[in-house]
């Protein structure tokens, strides 16, 4: 399989892109390590990377990366992290994330990862390989450290700020093929986050969109779960809308610093350094694409090319497109 | 001045209703406590205990209580945490919540507290005292731990899931007031929660609200927080809607039980007991009524006792009705 690297993107770009890309070949090229499969087959790993090529092919060397496995595509511009994402992908075409979906929608590589401008790898999953056929809303997830040690998936994380409870429906589906393919949850539970146990509760969202998960045959629901529970092990997939899952996102990662600031050591807090997870797959689209935090270093790009690679093998985009044609 | 409690609210009634009183009392009929002061002249505090008369004397007496400024209200009913609170306070109107709000609708007490049915304290302050004219929204915050050691309020904590822009504006001026009077923060700085920095991020509520933040004269509008500024120290008053709230306010509650599970030690993650606070005031009615948590302890009733005599003392319904009339 190909995956398709934006070398641009990103806080440390292109250098923790390169460690990261180092880090994956140890591992995926050795013989010992568990190959990827497609279609039942092994399949190797090949890396498209994008952007500065004489910058990266520096880099890589100076690291001393295997590079059997690699190709760079040169580009000549950078969507900065501050850009206005429409604007930026139509003015810069040569940029890296523009290229890279190019080679995306064309098939020229499998999936496609970055750590830069979040908006413009949105806009560029809908414009170019675009929404499945049915999805209302293609959304973005978050891990949730948990205090058995289990992560959960927080979904919508700040896509989709207003929604309806049809998208909270949605969300719930896409979530749930998320953390049983890729989280290796099975059945996984699906809570409605709101501010109170029982049915009924809630604001008008919540309210609307209970009964379309309790009747859902296709995911399972297990109830409401309120902000007490975000930590503990209560449900494996928690939907909610864009706003308030963003808070809780960026609430939870803000534990991290609290923690390192207060000198507290602990395993169950190390959870909270949420860069250790990678990325996060734009769900709903019609190819893996992964976006990760601005400030990704290495072990963040690693796991970022872990997770494309699995998203492919599990066929994760066809699993969705069949949930929406079976319907709900 | 005389304040009302409700004796048989809350998972420990009324024994730590007592033990709280003792704590209180035992600060404050001393002769070198500060003495609250009512138009400039000291006052003492009278008590006025609504419930099991006969419970209550004898618990009174077993802990040692001084009684000189305490008169008990014998009652027969209670609400209990679980019951439909309109129907409730209907049907029992010999409760320890319904006489309360009775002598308080007729100044017999100047303030009410209790840490039963929050739903029944939020609707008999509603049917007896009123809303103050020209509030649409009374209201409920909570107060958030912040790493430098300061208390921040958070505003509607679960009262107003569904909220428009306007209720924002006022729950501002609300929370404003009462973290200038009783926070005795000058100037208090408003943010609005909210899921990005700039003006025009958000949801619909929010991006409509901002600018009426920001026009508001009565008000030190800050702009946008964002989750992860929750914890620290970067608006006094964090206004959002009550679903948003409400899943902030369980969240960072949850934390402390974490941390101590994790047994974990630290000032600051000490301040996630949010049992030592106290209650909170009922903001928008046109009397102090302060609900306290179901778990209350005795620290937690004697503060509720202490907010309640401040929220008299600074005449903070006062100031409330004065802000409304004046306008934004």
């Amino acid at each position: 399989m190909n995956i398709g690297i934006d070398m641009m993107g990103g806080d440390f770009a292109p250098l923790e892109a390169v460690k990261g890309i180092k880090l994956f070949n140890e591992a995926h090229l050795t013989v010992d390590s568990s190959q990827l499969t497609v279609n039942g087959q092994p399949s190797t790993v090949n890396l498209a990377l994008f952007g500065d090529k004489a910058h990266i092919e520096t880099l890589l060397k100076e690291h001393a990366v295997d590079t059997s496995n690699i190709k760079i595509i040169g580009t000549s511009q950078v969507i900065e992290m501050d850009e206005h994402p429409t604007k930026a992908l139509k003015e810069k075409q040569d940029s890296s994330i523009a290229v890279g979906f190019g080679y995306l929608a064309k098939g020229m590589v499998d999936a496609f990862i970055s750590a830069g401008n979040t908006g413009a790898m949105m806009v560029g999953s809908l414009f170019s390989i675009k929404a499945i056929e049915g999805i209302h809303r293609p959304t973005i997830g978050a891990y949730m450290p948990r205090e058995n040690g289990k992560l959960g998936w927080l979904i919508d994380a700040g896509i989709n700020s207003d929604c309806k409870p049809e998208n909270l429906e949605q969300f719930a589906m896409l979530g749930s093929i998320f953390a049983e393919q890729i989280l290796n949850i099975e059945n996984p539970r699906v809570g409605l986050i709101n501010i109170g146990e029982e049915e009924g509760k809630g604001n008008l969202l919540a309210q609307a969109a209970y009964p379309l998960l309790k009747e859902n045959k296709h995911i399972h629901f297990t109830g409401n779960i309120e902000g007490r529970d975000i930590f503990l092990d209560k449900a494996d997939v928690m939907v909610c809308d864009g706003f308030t899952g963003n808070i809780i996102l960026k609430l939870a990662e803000s534990i991290h610093g609290l923690v390192q600031r207060r000198n507290v050591h602990d395993e169950f807090f190390d959870m909270f350094e949420f860069e250790q997870y990678g990325g996060v797959p734009v769900l709903g689209v019609n190819k893996p694409v992964i976006i990760g935090h601005g400030i990704s270093h290495a072990k963040a790009f690693k796991n970022m090319i872990t997770i494309a690679g699995k998203m492919v093998e599990k066929d994760v985009v066809g699993m969705i497109k069949k949930s929406v044609t079976v319907g709900s």
